[in-house]
């Protein structure tokens, strides 16, 4: 089965996590993406978060090896003008360019939309930024947990009288990821009635603008300020985590209904009662009720919480660690993993966030090596060996490639 | 100019949260979303985490507020079978389907994929649910927070010697909405080569994968098992909150580079130190570091570091409330602000996590009334009054609405 994005090549200058995962989503959907990474080092993802013993092992960073299967290397140096005129030339052959330099980079070197679209009226041009590219902070660096703290998101995420913490994954970089992906799609669809391509843009700062959207809504329009509450919630209550006798569970009834199954299902005695019995009661009485169920959750294991409250159709889950979660076989049921080799070893990954029923996704290449592509890529945009050659020794690929070490 | 979008049309039987926000995203694109809604109640979002007077001035939750412009609402008792008629009539009628019923539902009611194909094989049909449609979760109810949860997610996220804490906003919910519009835009790309519809599907749990992918991989290849960290992070130091003299501010100074002229730009005296020179240093010295960097904080204001970190090219942030972040100009500044008016006042809401230069977003019409559009949809669908009438007799639009009281 063929691929949505088979036939559309992408020339990916992102690094880090934002916009490598979003050119991964566009490979697994069967476009040809071409990395260009910085000769030696490459992607400053391969060497974030990880001891000596794994690099040496895996030879990249997993955070590297998550977000980049399904992409071909190329290693140019875009300090090097010979390097910056390659890159330009690729520039000119493909259907999409991802980028997430400051504001203002890529224009310095001619990579620009108004550069590029004379040359290629089709490409589709994303940059990414931290603040966007306009606005008195457009020229502010900016990584996820910067966002964190200017968004407000930090300061609803902690417990009520401590202060605040971040969450714990860089949920706006990913999310951001998807942002740009929405873009380059909606974009396709743009060019496939008007011919037409375009410069698409996202950042930081709107993809933690749109995950908080509904509170920045609730400032506008009713001047309501959260706090963080811990694992609670204003909506409802119960809607928090509940000690088990081995473990935690979150536990969530916001209706009346699934209150009174809850009830049933764990303590009628305990829980049943009257002071419980509306929503309004149970946010009124919000102590009483956590002191009461978390009486009841204590003599309970958290499987036999989940069978008896599943059974009753009452939101729970178990409070999993990072590798409960990772390897639990609801993962695989549903398609969320995708498995490669790479160097003889198998490894796996998750894969995009949806699942296609017509065109399903699966990995075509493993996360590459740094330029483990680049003669091939330039082969195919019509250089032959002593064209190479030239822009190796002008430094195209960078100095060490010039000249080795002897 | 033209919405990318235009001339698509949804039927959105989604409720609450996700599906609101991916079908918010396809109208502000310029699809025509037609929302089903249970008569009377309406999406249940409208009374979400409302006060009365808010609810009663307002006439609708600001979450629900936030979610649902540009779309169009029917109202339609799904459990009457001429209720049920009239959306299956609207399903062959339409582009794209979304729903979050539980696995299983549709099919129940003859509105499942392979239900519909048949009288509209054209068809984009998205369900999104919590464990997903296969696996031994399939029919386990779930929040935003139950995957927080099952995910891995509150496990990292927290103070390290205190219990895990929930992310702040339904950041699982806002990440699988865009999952769905990504699967729907790569649907309507598909069905523009192909001519054929599909059958697409998201879940809390994939939209959770996705945001912990990096972690799981971690865990896959090289078992690492990450713990939370207050406001810290395993990857660099310093990177977490320090405290200034009126607020506190985000400061991340991963390279070495960077961290020199952070030094330079705060206190040289105090902060270029030998034992502080390479990341390695400033890992195996974070307490030192953490220590000495908040004594030079504490003597400075937010605006003050935000000025010489800024100018410095440090990566820096304060962190803000939700009023102060939501009013922070920079966000009108990239056009991350949409502007309607409802009911004579004006009002807003957070724009789609991206811009299409050549197709900008726009709010063609604020959010409806439980029911507002239901007539008018109808007699686009062919009914004329009468039928319009019969229908309404046989229960169609709630019985509320067949039998006024008195």
């Amino acid at each position: 089965m063929d691929g949505v994005l088979d036939g559309v090549r992408v020339l990916d200058l992102s690094r880090v996590f934002a916009g490598p995962a979003a050119t991964q989503v566009l490979g697994d959907l069967g476009a040809d993406v071409i990395k260009v990474e910085e000769p030696g080092r490459g992607d400053e993802a391969r060497g974030f978060g990880v001891t000596a013993p794994v690099l040496e092992r895996l030879g990249a960073s997993p955070s590297y090896l998550a977000l980049n299967r399904n992409k071909r290397s190329i290693a140019i140096d875009l300090k090097s003008p010979a390097g910056l005129a390659l890159v330009k030339r690729l520039a000119a052959s493909v259907d999409v360019l991802v980028h997430n330099f400051r504001p203002g980079a890529m224009e310095k070197w001619g990579l620009g939309w108004d550069d590029l679209r004379a040359a290629n009226p089709r490409l589709i041009h994303c940059g990414f930024s931290g603040y966007g590219e306009s606005g008195t902070l457009r020229d502010f660096g900016a990584n996820d947990v910067a966002l964190q703290a200017h968004s407000g998101l930090m300061h609803l995420t902690g417990e009520p009288d401590r202060p605040p913490v971040r969450v714990g994954t860089a949920g706006i970089d990913l999310h951001g990821s998807l942002g740009m992906v929405c873009a380059i799609l909606a974009a396709l669809l743009h060019r496939g009635k008007t011919g037409e391509g375009q410069k698409v843009t996202s950042s930081l700062l709107q993809s933690s603008a749109h995950l908080m959207s509904y509170f920045y809504t609730d400032w506008w329009l009713a001047r309501t300020e959260h706090r963080r509450m811990g694992t609670a919630n204003h909506l409802s209550v119960p809607n928090q985590v509940f000690p088990a006798a081995d473990g935690d569970v979150v536990i969530i009834a916001p209706s009346d209904d699934m209150w009174r199954r809850l009830a049933h299902a764990l303590d009628p005695a305990r829980l049943d009662r009257p002071d419980f019995t509306t929503a309004m009661d149970r946010r009124t009485h919000r102590v009483a009720l956590v002191e009461t169920l978390s009486a009841v959750t204590r003599g309970l294991t958290c499987d036999e919480i989940l069978r008896r409250l599943g059974a009753a159709k009452v939101n729970v889950a178990r409070v999993h660690n990072v590798g409960q979660a990772a390897d639990h076989p609801q993962l695989e049921a549903v398609g969320a993993v995708l498995h490669w080799e790479r160097n003889g070893q198998a490894e796996q990954g998750v894969a995009p966030p949806f699942t296609l029923g017509a065109a399903p996704v699966g990995v075509r290449l493993p996360p590459p090596s740094v330029g483990e592509h680049t003669t091939q890529i330039l082969a195919e945009l019509g250089l032959d060996d002593a064209a190479i050659e030239a822009a190796r020794q002008a430094g195209a690929f960078g100095l060490a490639e010039a000249a080795p070490p002897a």
